[in-house]
Order: structure tokens, then C-alpha cells, then sequence
């Protein structure tokens, strides 16, 4: 089924105790096209400046991303984010954020994009994600992410948003933060009593949680002694979990199809982190992808039989 | 086989959101000694004043713990914390603490004692840990868990003391704090560098993962809704994770032993923290335990079968 992805493309300067780059392609869409793009067609929505060139262009084309609803906005520059991360690598300083072209977004969909199976609202302005949303009628499976400044300045316009998805995709503190309660279980029940029959829990290092009607799934992340840059690993994530169902059909959504999807989640966010930006997955294969679930499969498993014990 | 735990025996003053006891049976030995009680004979050593009584013995004795080498020391007050949880029940903080007897601690272990084939050294000061250790010369499993207080005051004591063990069992922040490595597959290595086959990392609330010569293990907490008062759930954690070794064979310890521990020692945290002190623990049954450990395997599970990547 086809996909369409909304967000930002930018260019990043990211520093982490492990080395620098100053100007790499970046951008919420960028990493959740490339990641989406092993399972289906992907056709990635966004604004750039003249700044974007046909090398930026060339990497997402290399791995069938659709591209031609990039909106070049002339005149412009293309968003840029400059942070960066000490040890503690989950949590991203922001040094400087030039919005650019992002600053003045207002999404044009193609018929083409508009015709999707499957949306992905990446983290914009909630409102923006509504009038996608909007426009994407026949979409049978809608997945939102977002961040702690929507849910400060625009909680609202979130909520209201959240209603129009079939699936909400936040870091564990941002659903708390979202729905003020601590306890992950009841938040992601009253975040799917608005709407959402799907949530997923990220928890950076730790790994994600998927909460449903039908139960509950939890997963590590991908143990790696190599860790260079986390920036991208949540949309990372989101291509490879929505890719995976977009692949897999989401009509008949079961529960085993949605773990799977989140072990293709993690095997694809694990790469993500391996190098800066986008470096390790514009030449991933489809036979690591492949092996690195294989890998986490193995050491998730434990045997579950039966053991005499004590009364 | 015979498991002996050395460390704490407490009362407890605590306080979450969800409510608060004003003196409750606790410590380290306690808790260990109650999820292990499932499992195999468990000696628990560790001091106690004239204000521990009949009512606290029974709740060892009710598991089976034999209790002949909890010290009574004559005019002296047990050891007691207060301490309170906000809704971040992943950080206690400690209002009071009175060591009392545990202040001059000196464990004296009997004869049975000395000879268990398993030792558990619950977190008290490295160099009485390793005294311990020294005096159960023909144990085949030695374990031991520490705190930050001894990584920033004890730190050469404690490394010297792991030495002499085969199993580490910490946070993972006291992992990385310990190591000063902030990569923890990198810190387990350097853990086991120094002789531990067996590194356990708790992670609260996200569940704990294990990292051995021959691979890694992840396993996330068991979710939960009723999350009461998170005292004593490492300890929990420990005594189902090393009483699972000790009924099942420490001589040939395999991935999969270790992995199957794990999950047992998962299960009974849950129920640990479900309620108050030893309030869920004392009256847990092995139909429970056994359930739950299904019911964790149930929501680890994803389908590894092949499916089409696109290049």
C-alpha cells in the first residue's frame, strides 16, 4: 500500500561526544522515508530552499523515495537545527533552530500523495497535521508523532488532532506529559479513548512499548556498543514500524502483525544510531535489516516452561 | 541448592501518591530472601534489635526462609529508613535513615550458613561483602549487589570485591557511574573483565537486561497498572533471579538458564511493587508466578518468519 509521509526535511549540524558534522541532511521525513522505504512506494512531503541540491535529492531517490511532492520554496533556505549530546545520549541540546522555509509550512499534497493507504504525520504544527489529515480522506491507517512544544503551547489543537489517527507515536515522558498521568498503562488507555486504536510508547535506550486494546508489547532496543549519533532514531523507528504495516496490509490489523512491525522499528532505528544522520541507512540492505531482527528475536526470547516451585 | 543472602533486615517508613506506611518490614535480606523462598533453602543473615519480633519472624518463617542467622542484638533498634516516591517512582528519596544495629554490622554466618552452594551479597559495605565471600569458600554462584553510595566512597573496596564474584547486579546507571563508561555493553564488558561471568543491569520500570560472554538479553518490566511503592523491588528482582539458579543448576549455567531466571526474576518485581513493602509478596502463591512468567513471554513474543524487503 502506498505511503506518505509529512514533515520537516532540514539540514543538521550535530555534535556528540563522538564526533561532529556541520551540515548533513536530516530532517523528520528524510529519516522516515528512508527507513519506510524498504517496505513500500513512499512519497515525502516538505519544504526546502534553494540550499537543496540534487545531492539531497539524489539520496532519497536512491532508495525509491518519491519526491516530487518537495515543495522548493525559491528565495529560501531549507530548515536547519544545530545540537548537541553529551554521554547521555537521549537527550538532544538545541543549540541554534533556523526554521527557514519550515517556518511558513502549508502542506500541498499531490493527488498522488492526498491518494495514500497509509499517512504519516510527522512532528509539525497540530493543526497542519489536522489539515493533512483532512485531505487524505480515503488514508485506512493515520500515525502521528509530535514533541513536548505542541504539547505545552498547542495541547489542544494536539488532542483534537489525535482524534482524527489511528495510531500516536510519542516518547514515554511526552505521553505522560500529555495526558498527565505517570502510570504508561492508563495514559495510552486514555489516549486511545479519544480515538487511536494503537499506541506506541518510544523510550529511547530502553527501547518501545506498543499498548492496544488487544494487549500489550514491550521490546529492548538493539544492544550496540557503537552509538556515534541518536538524532533521527524515533523517525527512524516510525518508517520501519509504519513501512512494516503499510507492507503488511491494515485492514485485518492484528496484534502479531504489529509486534513484527516494531521489531522492524528497532532493527532500522539501531542502524540509524550507528553513524551521523542519515550515513548508515542510505546503504543499509535489505539482508541486515533482515538478520538484525533475526538477532533481536534471539536475545528477546526466553524458553517458558514449566518449573516446580515452592508453595 | 542452599542459597544464603547477607544484607539488610529493616523497618520502612514510606510515602507515594498512592499512599504510605509508617513502619513496615523491609531491607534487602527481606526482600530477597521472600522471592528466592520460592525456589530453594534460603538462609538470610543480617542483624536485627529488640524491636524485631515474633510478628516479623513469621513473615520469613510463613516462606520457608530459615532465619537462624538473623542476629538479635541485645538493647539495640533495627535499621530504618523513611523515605518518600513521587510520581516518578523511579527515584526514592531517602528522609531518614537510622542504621542503628546495621551501623556495627559484622555478619557472623553458622556453619550451615558458610556451606551454601549459592551466596546473594545484598548492597552493604564491599569490604564486609567480601569478607563474606571469603568465608563461604565452597560456593559455586556468588552474586552481589551495591549502590552508589560505596561506587563514590568505596569504589577500590567494591572493585575488589567483584573480583572475587560471579555475578554483578546493579542499576544501570551504577553500571556506568561504576565503570565511568557510558556505553553499557561496554561497561558490562569491563565488568567482566575483572572475573564476573554474569552482568545484570536493572533498569526500573523498563525491565533489566543481562550481558555474558556469550550474548545479550533484554526483557522489559512487566507493565502495570497499580503501581503502589517500588521499595524492594531490585531486590525482588534478585532473589527470583539467583533463586532460579539455585534450584536449576549453577555448574552448567547456560544462556538459557540465565535468560529463564531472568524472567523470574522480572515476575516477581511485579508483584512486588503492586502493593506495599512485603505486602504482595507474603501472600504470592506459585500458580501466580507461574502465570505471570507466561503472561511476560506472551507480551515479548514477535513472529521472526521472512518477509519481502525491497532493495
Amino acid at each position: 500500500m502506498s505511503l506518505t509521509v509529512v514533515g520537516s526535511i532540514a539540514f543538521d549540524a550535530v555534535t556528540t561526544p563522538f564526533g561532529s558534522r556541520e551540515r548533513m541532511l536530516g530532517g523528520s521525513a528524510v529519516h522516515f522515508s528512508l527507513a519506510s522505504s524498504f517496505f513500500t512506494d513512499v512519497r515525502v512531503v516538505g519544504p526546502v530552499g534553494d540550499d537543496f541540491g540534487p545531492e539531497e535529492h539524489a539520496v532519497l531517490r536512491a532508495r525509491g523515495v518519491i519526491t516530487d511532492d518537495i515543495e522548493h520554496v525559491p528565495g529560501g533556505e531549507t530548515f536547519f537545527w544545530r545540537g548537541h549530546y553529551d554521554y547521555d545520549l537521549n537527550t538532544a541540546h538545541t543549540d541554534e533552530t533556523r526554521l527557514n522555509v519550515f517556518g511558513d509550512f502549508s502542506p500541498k499534497l499531490s493527488q498522488d500523495s492526498r491518494e495514500c493507504d497509509v499517512l504519516f504525520l510527522a512532528n509539525i504544527q497540530p493543526d497542519l497535521q489536522r489539515e493533512v489529515r483532512e485531505q487524505c480522506e480515503g488514508a485506512r491507517f493515520v500515525a502521528l508523532d509530535s514533541m513536548n512544544l505542541w504539547i505545552e503551547t498547542a495541547r489542544d489543537a494536539l488532542l483534537r488532532t489525535i482524534e482524527t489517527v489511528d495510531c500516536v507515536m510519542l516518547n514515554d515522558a511526552e505521553i505522560r506529559q500529555l495526558t498527565r498521568k505517570p502510570n504508561l498503562v492508563q495514559a495510552a488507555r486514555e489516549l486511545r479513548a479519544l480515538g487511536p486504536r494503537v499506541v506506541v510508547a518510544k523510550q529511547g535506550e530502553y527501547g518501545a512499548a506498543l499498548l492496544t486494546d488487544e494487549g500489550f508489547f514491550g521490546l529492548p532496543a538493539f544492544p550496540l556498543e557503537t552509538v556515534l549519533d541518536p538524532t533521527g532514531a524515533g523517525d527512524s523507528f516510525a518508517g520501519g514500524f509504519i513501512g512494516f504495516l503499510a507492507a503488511h496490509g491494515t485492514d485485518e490489523l492484528d496484534h502479531e502483525t504489529l509486534c513484527r512491525a516494531m521489531a522492524y522499528g528497532t532493527a532500522i532505528a539501531s542502524f540509524n544510531v550507528e553513524e551521523f544522520g542519515t550515513e548508515r541507512v542510505r546503504r543499509l540492505t535489505r539482508d541486515e535489516i533482515a538478520a538484525r531482527v533475526s538477532e533481536l528475536h534471539r536475545i528477546t526470547h526466553f524458553v517458558d516452561a514449566p518449573v516446580s516451585l515452592r508453595a
